[in-house]
């Protein structure tokens, strides 16, 4: 299928549109971004490669990186880590301390704040340099050498990341984080500060495309089984309290950050990233939505 | 693909395990069914069958007659459906009034009691004879004369269903039911008093695997869109509680009842129903879990 | 002491003051209401009375009934009534289904509509002929044949109750409702509808200082355990939402009514009514409130 | 009044029982403490002495001393103090993460955790040596040097502080800590290690009977108006999520700790602590609370 026309009509029809949105102001590191950006990168199985706007600029993935952490520690883990969370969707916002104190420290998924912060603690304990090691993980599965943690970024998120310290402390009174929390708070900023370009993004997230394996290298990053659990995972929980919405949607499993970052992949065909800063009410790119939505309708995209 | 074997391979060996589970015995009708029944039925886009033991018995449907209600009111309704529900994942028991008030009367989805409430209601507003004419929907969809209401099961639910009652009166109060409350609840018990084999369960929703349309008799039951959409909320919201836990084990959209059945859809490929009526403590049935969990691997099925 | 000149001057001082509440507005009975209505009369154990402005006209008492069929439903069930729900104040809105969910049914305390509902199952239990038995106690204690349920707001009440109704069911489908839904409905409707002018109110609560006797009349209407007992629940749970602010402000132990009165007692001395229609956000008399604390102060009267 | 008889009795009683409750095992030093130990103190405002039991021996007042950090605090900021905090109750676990989550950082309560918590990071805005400070103020309402923080059970609080760690980082999202974190947690599980026997600690609430002056002294600890409001806070928030039942049966406004003592007082009259280590379900000292209502009952004391 040739993607490159629709590509090029929705994004300069969205271009055009006059967004909604806000751009997230937590950090300033953030809220500095120019809000118009908006780019658009596609890559299939078979290498061919689809890309509009601002698809080559780094930005900060945020959130999306919990996918990668979740990869990396299931590899070393297995489902031991599900003795440690749940994979059911949330119903709530993504940083939630009344369902967590609910459901006595058990994070309801790991693509949540609290579930993240336990697959570090796990990672921790996994790893001898957890950091270098989750970073070098990513490289791998992205084979480029050119992604970093952003200091900044890591920086200004501890320096308000309380509403993420009050969820490991209360995870700890009930005896779900193992490691010192300093530490895994220090490599949970760090993931999520990690940036990318579109192009970049799509082609990491292309293993979930190709059911664990990145079709280029014929790596295998994880198992046919372990890939599909976690398409699963993200199509029920990968944007916040908008996963039904974005599945009724775009019918594809997909995960958005606040840096205005959405990823999705189709099994067996592409994986595809969206950037637009400004975020709908519920915290997901409000062009990225759109884009994605029109997407797939238009090329009948869809797991369904 | 030659689906005879693992189905008969699994089918037998989960046959003679010992079944935790228990069956569901808030009205006599369904606590008196045999516990050990055990059917399942498989039926593909192009007319192939594959069935082992009880698939040839009628059972309670339940809570599975909800995706045929939303396929007709959805069907007539159109999007302005959206205005009365949501699409999203609940998060909590399927009749929970916590969170039907803290959404003030909007429920999460159609596929929870309050949101096949608020169907019915739609239901109501656009037919003269709403029972008559929703069960013959559904015997179109079905190409069967031969499904019908149980009066008894009907009776019962009505007798027991207090928490029912205060959903809806709950939804009234924040202005989400237009009709009269007693037409609205006796629609709803007779939607979950609906009984069928699995066969005809299979037969039943070969509409989702096949793109909107009934492959037999090439009629469209409801736009390739919707039902795409519809397949994205049985993923999102089918299995109560445990939706999560479904699609990270099958890989497949499905919804379950309380009488022990599941259906679940591989899109363009085929339909399968499941019936045990003993249940897992989340309310889906142990032996269909396992069995749809096992052959889903053992054929690699999966959406994702 | 002489109440006469407190009295006095903060009613005339709050006479003038611009009033920011709301006249409740749920049914026309409550919302025809002239706002300004400014009424209080206070009653001493040893027959002084003390009045100002519109003391003698009738209002709607609504939830501060619920003071009085609690008080005979407790002389005639003893404290097997504590079965049926709890003496705890609530931390929600008074007519919460989240919390009633939480507690399987039993209501947090008798002031709640749930806990009053569930005191007219039980007085609906003990009586030949409920309605009429309980209007005949309210006026034995009142001392006053003139006292009546108004039709019109009963059946203003039944018609936008539907709260109510969701409420009953969910206890209903907890267990804790005996009697036909209907008839308990049909009580509590009538209940809340009950009319009184401040003088009435004030005489009527006079036993609540006595120590659960009427000095006039030397009637015993319930014993002092239980009259202590029943100013502890006022204190904690009788005004809503504020029972903390109003102990903190007033020192004394009361109930409200979304009518704008107001009644509350120091016992050993007296009993004071206040009505005024404007409503604070919390759903308590602006002025009443502000009457209320303003005359504890400047007489120092406090439980405490 | 002579006390000395029903305290005899009453104690003699109940020292005989079968206790049902259970000591605090949280901390060692709690779990330590000899299960049986029973102790009552009561102090009249004229110096009168009533005493049974283990009523000299020191023992971990642990939250009553929320009441003295919380007279501190009032007494310094004034009304500024309801900006940070209600004095509503909470409906709720002490520590309840939902209900801080809920109302937006904003404690319900000075008497639960997060209030308490809330008050350590006002004094600590008032004082130079907050720790000091506090203490040297405790002394001088108890006429009395010899009263301490332990150092051990302010340590063996802080290793297990994770819960309240969590509440503070919560509030801190909220913006409803000014101070250093560690700071404000270090005062705060200071506070609760302070050691009273049973006749320190009556002796130290007696300004509470006193309207706010210490009768020995005459010192003025607080106005009237500021302690019969505390003394509202402790009825209506004193006793965890028992404030209603312990209302409810004893009258008098109470705060108890989960070392197992319970302090209440009888405005102007007397001041009464009893300690007993084994608690109620619900956190209270089981003997403690059938101490007070047997007492209360059999003296007809009562605020109501």
């Amino acid at each position: 299928m040739n993607y490159q026309k629709p590509i090029h009509n929705i994004f300069n029809d969205l271009k055009e549109i006059d967004d909604p949105g806000e751009v997230a102001t937590y950090i300033p590191e953030l809220a500095g971004v120019e809000p118009d950006k908006f780019g658009v990168h596609l890559t299939t199985l078979d290498d061919q490669h689809y890309s509009m706007g601002d698809s080559d600029e780094k930005f900060s993935i945020q959130s999306i990186a919990k996918v990668l952490s979740l990869t990396f520690a299931y590899k070393m883990e297995g489902d031991y880590l599900w003795q440690r969370m749940g994979v059911e969707p949330s119903g709530a916002p993504f940083n939630s301390l009344t369902l967590l104190e609910y459901n006595n420290g058990i994070p309801r998924n790991p693509m949540i704040n609290s579930g993240a912060i336990v697959v570090c603690d796990i990672l921790i304990s996994h790893c001898t340099h957890p950091k270098a090691e989750l970073i070098e993980f990513i490289r791998n599965v992205s084979g480029n050498r050119d992604i970093h943690y952003s200091d900044r970024v890591a920086e200004s998120e501890k320096r308000t990341g309380h509403r993420n310290s009050s969820l490991i402390y209360l995870m700890k009174a009930f005896g779900n984080i193992q490691n010192d929390i300093e530490e895994v708070l220090d490599l949970y900023f760090n993931l999520c500060s990690i940036e990318m370009t579109c192009r970049e993004l799509a082609r990491t997230f292309l293993y979930l495309a190709g059911y664990g394996s990145c079709p280029y290298t014929s790596d295998n990053v994880i198992s046919v089984s372990k890939s599909k659990r976690i398409n699963a995972i993200m199509q029920l929980c990968g944007m916040y309290d908008e996963a039904g919405e974005f599945s009724f949607r775009t019918g594809l499993p997909g995960k958005s950050g606040v840096g205005g970052g959405i990823v999705a992949v189709l099994p067996n065909h592409y994986s595809i990233a969206v950037w637009s800063p400004k975020l709908n009410p519920k915290g997901n790119s409000f062009k990225g939505m759109e884009f994605l939505e029109r997407f797939t309708t238009e090329t009948e995209a869809s797991v369904f």
